[in-house]
Order: structure tokens, then C-alpha cells, then sequence
């Protein structure tokens, strides 16, 4: 007899295209109320290929939404203070919605300014002290972090239970790692976990993920998750993703996460692919976000 | 052969002491340079006993370091607007380093409202989510959370080492359990553990308590924690303070924590009394937060 494949896909395109139409629909209502559609900004400094394609991408999702959106390109010779008063001016202006600055910026600026210096009512990426302090306290007000967010809505769009499940997070970055093994951990839905959350200085990281009902692998490093790191029944979201070159491939390389996929679906219950798992809900969330941020 | 205590008291009334004194001396440092000793202000709404007996060690603390302190009690029938008038001009008076507001609050009095109010710069209980924010982003400007940043410097008072330990937090309040999952997961020192956060939903949970290295427990029930929950040789800091009912006592009652003292300390190689244990260390962090106002 042949093993068959006994793993469900989270499907990050399929869910995202649901909760897409729901926000377009949201979209027209908001404009009808006040006269103008969501409409979102995003700023690019210098001219990162991966960056790039990011906020390509974002422009094009609000686009397809029925957003305004406004791509600013700025370039990689800006100045901090000619980055903060840009800043500055998308706050005040009251035709803009929210608005995000792509990360990474070059080395002169520093990031944690240019996150201050936004206003948190249109921090639609959720990277200011003021909405990451809001998410810990369970405050409704602020704006989550896109792609911990897009990870909850996966698992609520496919019905995954979490309340007492243990939840490992492995990756303890700002906006990944940390903002998710909060959410994870709080009294809410999806949430109500046991989170262990593993990082560089994790010793023993295999028998830490192997308690994992629910593992969120945030980690940055192409395929470090094998199915010897995972229980059998397990649910694996992969947040990593990787350019691998290959010339094989007419476009010169291929994408990985940080989990082996095949070996690892093997085993688990419900898996992320990648590409078309987390990285369509981050974009979403952003929406989503943005639209928060209209209806005020 | 008889057993022999082997664990070492995590003593805060020792680590406070020491901590106090380096207080008093920078205190006088700020008196001399700027003509005026860190003053706090504690705000108490009500007369619940244990409230007022925390605010009361606040204030003898601040005397004990050489700041000056102002304690302004408010009837139990204060409204919301006449205390958010009164932290209104708390935050505008130039004579004021920092102030807190004493919790629980009446019910009528939405505590989140208020947090919002203080100026986040004389918020030195670190309850305002833009420190919260702060202190997950790893930014030095923000105030930490007082009992959090309480058992990091004991911690680090008694040299007990963090980085790679499993730390498991029982408890996710927003003022303790959270905050102290965040500061052990951090890049820092004390930090840089594996951190699990357990509570009231988690599934077998002396499963989880015994893979503890370092097991902070702030539950909030009596002597939750027995000998069978903890590993052997484990750092055990017990949060969790109880008056109990106890006729047999000139006073009326016993304190009791979170951990059943006696069974644990046979195991632990360290371990926190109650009294003694984590509270001074509360209002020892307190005092730093104020004096870091103070400096600006």
C-alpha cells in the first residue's frame, strides 16, 4: 500500500481571496459614506529588488480592492531628516489613510526613529510602541502587526482550534516572532495557548518543537525545520521565505521556507505552502488594517 | 542521614537593601544638580486595606531613599472625569518626576482610560502601552513594568545565569506574567531564555512547570505550585502574595504565595520567599523608574 498524503494546505491564496472580497465590499460602503475609497500609501527608499516587489505587490492588492493607494519612491541617498519630514507630512495629510515605509531602510537611517515619528493612528504595518502595547494589553483600538495577524486569520478561516493547544514560535523578531507568540498566548480567539517561543539561543530546539500542537516557524533560515522537529498531527506555518538560486528555473531561482516542506507535510495535519501560505496574509492583513484606519 | 537544605534564598529584602542604597546616593546626585530630590505622587481612590498598604510602602520606600513623595487619596465615589482631571494636572505639574495610580480601581472606573491619560513619561508603574511597546521593541526611553523588572534585577543580584534556560512563566496579567515572558524571551541580560507562558487554559501543566530551568509563578492561587511540579535543582521565583486567615497569629492572618514553600525549596537550588521575596523588589523598581524620570 502507498502512503497517501494525509495533510491539509493552509491555503494563504484561498483564504486571502475571501477575505479579500469581504474588504472590497467594505471598501465601496466606506466610500459611499464619505466620498472617498481607503487609501493607502507606502514609502520605498533606495531600490532593493525584493523591497521592490513587496510594495509592488501591496500597491497592486489595494488596487485590486478598489483602495487608492500612492507608491513614494525616495532614493537610497535620503536623508534621515528628509525621510522624517515626508513622515511628518503623510501624518497631517488628511487624504491618506495609513501608510507603511518598507523595511529595510538603508544604513544612515535608523528604523526605530522612523517608526516613532509615525502617527499610530495611521501605522497601518502596527511596528509603533503604541499598537505593539495595545496588542499585549488586548486593547481593540490599535493596529496589529500584518503578518501575525495574517496568521491568525488563516487559522480562524480554517477553523483550527487553539484554546489550551501548545503553540511553539520559533524566531523572536519584532515583527514576527514576538508580536505572534502574544497573540497566540492571550484570552481571545484565535489565542488561549500554551506558547513556547525558541530563538538562536534555544538549546535543544528539536525537543521543543516536537511538543508543538501548533508551530509557527519565524526563524529566517532556509529549511532548518525537518519532520524529525515535528509531532504527527501537528499544525506547521511557515513564515520564511527565501530566494534560492536555480538556474534551472527560467526565473533563476526558487522560494523555501524555513520548514522542509515535503518531509514535514508528511506529518502534520495542516501545513502552509510557500510561497502562497503567510505571505498573501501579510498583504491582506494590510488591508485590512488600512481599512480600520478609513472607517476611523 | 538526615536531608539537608540545599537551595539559597533569592532574598529581596537584601537585594533591595543593596539597591536602595545606590537609589539613595543618585537621588542626592539629582537633588544637588538640579535643587530638587525624584518626587512620585501615588494616587488612591478607596479605602480597600491592601491597597492602602502598598501605597503606604511606596511612600515609606521613597522616604528611605531621600525622594520626596506625595500621597493623594481620592474617595471611593470619585468619578472617571474628576480622576482624569486630577492625572491631567499631575501630568503638567513641573515639580512632579512620576505618579502612579493605585490598582484595583472602582468599578465604575475604566483603569485602561486612565492608563492612557498619564503622560508616558512620568508613567513609572510602565503600564501606559507606549512603554509596554517599548519594552517588547527593546527601546531604552520607555519605564518597565515594576514586578517584571523587580525579579530581573534579582535575577542578576544573585548572578543567576538565563541565557539558553528554559524559563517557564505560570500567569499572563498584563502587568506581570506578560511583561516577564517578553523581558526573559529578549536579547538581553537577564534574558535570551526559551520561554513557555502558561495560565489558566494550558493543558497538564505540571508538564510544562517541570521542564523549568527558571519557574516564575504569578497565578494568583495559593500554593498552586507543589514539590511534583518542579525539577530538581530549578530557580523558583514565587509572585504571588495571599493574606490567609490565620487566628492562631497576633495579626489575624499568614501571607502565603503562589508556591508551597517548604516542599519546593527542598528541590529548588533557588528560591524566593513570601514576604521577602519579590515584593520589595516591586517597589525597589518603582524607585528606579522614578529616579530614571527624574534624570529625564
Amino acid at each position: 500500500m502507498m502512503d497517501v498524503a494525509t495533510y491539509q494546505l493552509l491555503d494563504g491564496r484561498r483564504c486571502s481571496e475571501a477575505l479579500k472580497t469581504r474588504i472590497a465590499h467594505e471598501a465601496a460602503e466606506v466610500k459611499a459614506a464619505r466620498g472617498r475609497a481607503p487609501h493607502l500609501a507606502a514609502v520605498l527608499v533606495g531600490d532593493d529588488g525584493a523591497s521592490r516587489t513587496y510594495v509592488e505587490a501591496k500597491v497592486k492588492a489595494c488596487e485590486a480592492v478598489g483602495f487608492r493607494s500612492s507608491l513614494i519612491r525616495l532614493s537610497a541617498s535620503t536623508t534621515e531628516e528628509e525621510l522624517l519630514a515626508l513622515v511628518d507630512d503623510l501624518n497631517r495629510d488628511a487624504e491618506l489613510d495609513g501608510f507603511i515605509v518598507q523595511l529595510p531602510l538603508p544604513k544612515h537611517i535608523d528604523p526605530d526613529r522612523i517608526t516613532l515619528a509615525i502617527d499610530p493612528r495611521k501605522d497601518v504595518d502596527g511596528f509603533h510602541p503604541v499598537n505593539i502595547g495595545r496588542m499585549v494589553l488586548g486593547q481593540k483600538e490599535g493596529f496589529l502587526p500584518a503578518t501575525p495577524r495574517g496568521v491568525c486569520e488563516l487559522l480562524t478561516f480554517y477553523g483550527i482550534p487553539t484554546a489550551g493547544k501548545h503553540c511553539v514560535v520559533v524566531g523572536r523578531s519584532n515583527i514576527v516572532g514576538t508580536p505572534m507568540s502574544i497573540l497566540m498566548s492571550r484570552n481571545a480567539e484565535p489565542g488561549n495557548c500554551t506558547v513556547t517561543i525558541a530563538h538562536s539561543r534555544t538549546r535543544d530546539l528539536a525537543a521543543i518543537t516536537r511538543q508543538a500542537d501548533i508551530l509557527i516557524v519565524a526563524a529566517g533560515r532556509p529549511e532548518m525545520i525537518g519532520a524529525d522537529m515535528v509531532k504527527e498531527g501537528a499544525v506547521v506555518v511557515d513564515v520564511g521565505i527565501h530566494r534560492i538560486e536555480d538556474r534551472s528555473r527560467k526565473s533563476g531561482f526558487r522560494l523555501l521556507g524555513d520548514v522542509r516542506f515535503a518531509e514535514v507535510a508528511a506529518k502534520a495535519a495542516w501545513i502552509t505552502p510557500v510561497p502562497g501560505g503567510v505571505g498573501p496574509m501579510t498583504i491582506t492583513s494590510l488591508l485590512q488594517n488600512t481599512l480600520k484606519a478609513a472607517r476611523g
